[in-house]
């Protein structure tokens, strides 16, 4: 049911782990397709497949329709035939390079965090908030802007966790804390990433920044957009503390929750399954080509979610679920795994432009 | 400073890997001499070189003082030189197996979880509870024995927290809540254990029983001994709750840990580091050779402790912490990790012997 | 271009690896059907969804069509409905079972090594001797049937280098001598298989039996047909010698292949690699829906193939060969990659049952 | 039995892994003192401690002994209290810096490539070739020195082989023709060395340089020394070809070896165990308090050797031998695995330090 003309995207940081993982994602899109690559000037100039010659993981050849792309500096003036640029840029260059892309009128679709707390850019989990759009008008007006913008995704933790916590806090009432303790992928720290040497047969117990950003950032998504869109509303009450590892898998980030309810009694295991089988974000009912049949799956195996098996749930972008159970200190725990490289990241991203093209923002 | 006499031990499960580390870590014991090995039937006749051929994975050679030793059934008769059992049958044999050599009047001390929630049974972490022997009288009193008893270590898992929580309650009063997260390493599951398929580059975020185990044990053994030495007081007030998880890690478990004291104010951080750097249980202040120089050992680099460099603190019998820090949602987080089959089984079993016969119940 | 009839399937083994694979495998195939799985007494009368509910290990779940089939005995009466049978069952009852299928007029497709050196059987890897089918019409006489056979494919070591060794025999004569080492994947040892403790991050130096299938099967399967079609001349002068080993790797063998060819001048490395890119053996002549675009594909990265990102080249059906460079002591020497569950099991027995029908003997 | 006097070393790249090995392995030893250590400017002039914080990967701590050292430039005027200079420096800088040691009347043993085909520089495996230290009077004489002096161990793939190919040329004459694939353990690489996204799960069939090494050291090694001693005459007969491959191991190189002699009949399986067993070169008649009991050590156990449980045979110093069977191609063929940054490189550098010692030219 889809009748969106074909829109150009650009890709910057697209020799990276998420650059990578967009252009691997956009290979079929039906609507979106890939017509410039940006990296940093080492790369400019040379075609992506050299450019990437080094550093393309995949587990599938960087397909025909970009690796002769000549890779170009992220410059605004080299992406003019493109309408959405997607970031996949380090922290070290992201933050100036978007903010001109962002001024240069693109629509800017962010993986980086420097951007995320910013009071008038909506930090967008597409299966989350994406009302949180209605705040670009407002951005817009305040740069003088009339079609650029910028949007972030969530850090790859943040993401999956509150995928799990939206359809809690709609149905039961406010959160009143989370305690969450995450097994993070590798390819979550890019290439060369984490040393070997560090992470074979080992678990590192320290991401830096990482639960900074997991407790800061879930205040925001699941808080709401000001009553005349001028801003956010996040959360006050919700308290989230995190404990944030490495360890030796390839993709998906598993993360072990606790969660206490403000309402008494607290919601049953029962109750709580079914609200997350049942949730329907407003992703799901928009013409969003890459959003999963289910933003949630709850599996009943009692050793399950695992990496292995369900990382490629939805495509790498549902959240699977598994092990609610009762909690004697908090109301309810369970485990939640999500593929950090496409929800996490690049699959976000994507569905985020396809939910602004939806609501006429692009 | 030791001037013990020999005591002659016998080790049940002697081909199990916790049976592996008993053999390892008593091949230059300073007074207990392995004169026996006991496991299944079908190793029963066969040397021990030849039992073990297709089982023992420790990265040095089988002690040729145990090699040409013929295994035995595990059955007291077998045994009759030793004064020491050290048990590391599977649970489905544990129980009874330990309960003949009880009454037959052997020290046993075991890894089972048969007999650890028996009332009348010390559920001894070596560097936790020593005074919960004072319940042995009483035991064997309610036996009709005057040498034998049971006393039974922790859970692997269990272990560390507990060398950890310990001093805190000490120092701090009550502890209110913990929540937990375990990574838990393969040498846990014994040998075969868990299937290659299973963990490599993966999560298993089950382990049956242990999440039950680590909710009971704790309680017991931060709780008291009755005024009348006649039983056990559990801790009342504490609640915790556990998710416990395998990852792909051979020796060492790490453990996320949350705390919440009912103490207002909290301790600080720094309060909370000092303390467990003092820590000296009561182990520490007898003759006990197999125990650490430090109970607990308290990092302060931001990636540490991790199982690559520190499982093997003190022997592999120190519990190593850091990352301690303020939690957002409780008091003070930190990550501890401690060796599985070394404190978490083995070298706890050793030590708890050692305690026995400082104190003269042996 | 394929107006085959759909036919009907069974698959015997359902739920073991080799079996999962199949049904990944047939999930949406053209005209191949599962109709009936077979598996042992103890999964009998059981779904498939709970048969396989503690073994099954895909990154992708139990296609709906066979999750409700009821797993049925390994009966030839069960299967009636059926024409091809693809065996996964394990050797210790493989032998027996088969042959009971053929005499019950099945043709069926084996993974198992019982029937494999068997003098009427074809030891079929089907991008390398499709035409040893020819002996098909011998074994149905031999055992006096008009439908029923037996077909094998073959190790899954041996699949991968002979499908890189029979393009350089036919373009320059007969190959000398052969020596390979492999570094073979877990998945190939089936579920439980490998213990964790054996393998993460270790290497096991030997796999019982491989080697001497290694060796056998290559002389067997670049051999000819006897000119009357009654039997097989395995190659009579070409040595070869294996050394395989088990490593840390979940899908995809690698090996390490050093040949001297009997001819002087030898073949350039040039020559080699011209040969082997161009290599279109049978299969890809006939409608073999399963086929790979490319039976050998040859990579120029200096550090190809790798499991990570070449294993699922050619859907799993292709061998991916890299490194191809003069060897100082024979003549040329290059590494080779095949996923050892697809090519090397379920996805050669497939495009051995297409072939089968190609050529009219289904 | 020893009586030499305490001898002052420096080690040069002190915090990368061959220099952290150095340091583990001379914190006990009997006459070897670290007095000085050397590494980049960016480390100079910080303690060990802090210079080494984050590239410490060793399973036990920094010695106290040297955590308080002050890092020093790679400067002779900094190493003056020294005689011996131990070198792990990084061949892009080793070159130059070792030769300004040796210049300045040092005696530098190198783990680097840079000095190891010098035609007057012994390639010394201390296991095998001591007698090569023959050349060090020419080498002084051609450099104008008296006591300053370069030796360089081998490559880490080629050390365990060549100790292994020493006794069976000693004892059945020349080898003609040697094949050899090798898995090679990540520490080799160094820190940060193999990336993760690289190794986790993954082979890597190329570690640049390494078979040119292996192919080239091995003659040099089992050559003998020219008449004068001016210089060494490698062997001229033996083709040797390689491949080395990286696998998901930390500390072991697992090597897959074929075996043609000259001889012919060839040596059985039998006689090649009896030599190997048997084998005691040169370095354990002397005074070298490093050298194991055995330099090989064969097992008769169908699946070793292995890393997990040989990798530490004769502390790091032994090489494992297993696998010894007939090779239908060559004559013979086995599997070893020796540690490679102990024998393979820092192990190997201290004993030919003390092989020097007890040889007078120190």
């Amino acid at each position: 049911m889809h009748s969106t003309q074909p829109i150009s995207v650009g890709i910057l940081g697209a020799t990276g782990t998420v650059g990578q993982r967009f252009i691997q994602l956009l290979e079929n899109h039906t609507f979106l397709r890939i017509a410039a690559l940006g990296a940093s000037e080492r790369s400019a100039g040379k075609t992506y497949r050299e450019a990437a010659s080094r550093s393309w993981k995949q587990s599938s050849p960087i397909p025909s329709a970009v690796a002769d792309l000549v890779v170009l500096p992220c410059k605004p003036d080299h992406f003019a035939e493109c309408r959405i640029i997607f970031s996949g840029l380090d922290a070290d260059v992201a933050g100036e390079i978007e903010s001109h892309f962002q001024a240069a009128q693109f629509a800017v679709f962010s993986n980086a965090k420097n951007h995320r707390m910013n009071p008038l850019v909506p930090l967008l989990v597409p299966l989350v908030n994406a009302d949180h759009l209605d705040v670009i008008p407002h951005q817009r007006a305040a740069r003088g802007l009339d079609k650029g913008f910028i949007v972030t995704n969530a850090n790859c933790s943040t993401t999956g966790l509150v995928v799990a916590l939206k359809p809690l806090q709609d149905a039961f009432g406010p959160l009143a804390r989370i305690i969450v303790t995450t097994m993070q992928a590798i390819s979550g720290a890019g290439y060369p990433g984490v040393p070997s040497l560090d992470i074979l047969g080992n678990v590192v117990p320290h991401i830096g920044g990482e639960e900074e950003k997991m407790e800061a950032e879930v205040a925001k998504i699941l808080g709401s957009v000001r009553g005349d869109g001028g801003g956010f509303a996040p959360l006050e009450g919700l308290r989230v503390s995190a404990s944030c590892n490495r360890v030796p898998v390839v993709d998906g980030h598993t993360e072990s929750v606790f969660i206490e309810f403000e309402r008494r009694p607290a919601p049953s295991v029962e109750e709580v399954v079914a609200v997350l089988r049942a949730y329907r974000p407003e992703a799901l009912t928009l013409d969003v080509p890459s959003a999963p049949a289910h933003a949630v799956v709850v599996l009943d195996e009692p050793d399950r979610p695992q990496p292995r098996m369900d990382v490629l749930t939805g495509g790498g972008n549902s959240v699977v679920v598994g092990r609610v159970r009762p909690c004697s200190v908090f109301d309810v725990k369970f485990t939640l795994l999500s593929h950090n490289t496409i929800l996490g990241a690049a699959g976000s991203s994507i569905m985020n432009a396809e939910i602004a093209v939806a609501k006429g923002l692009i």
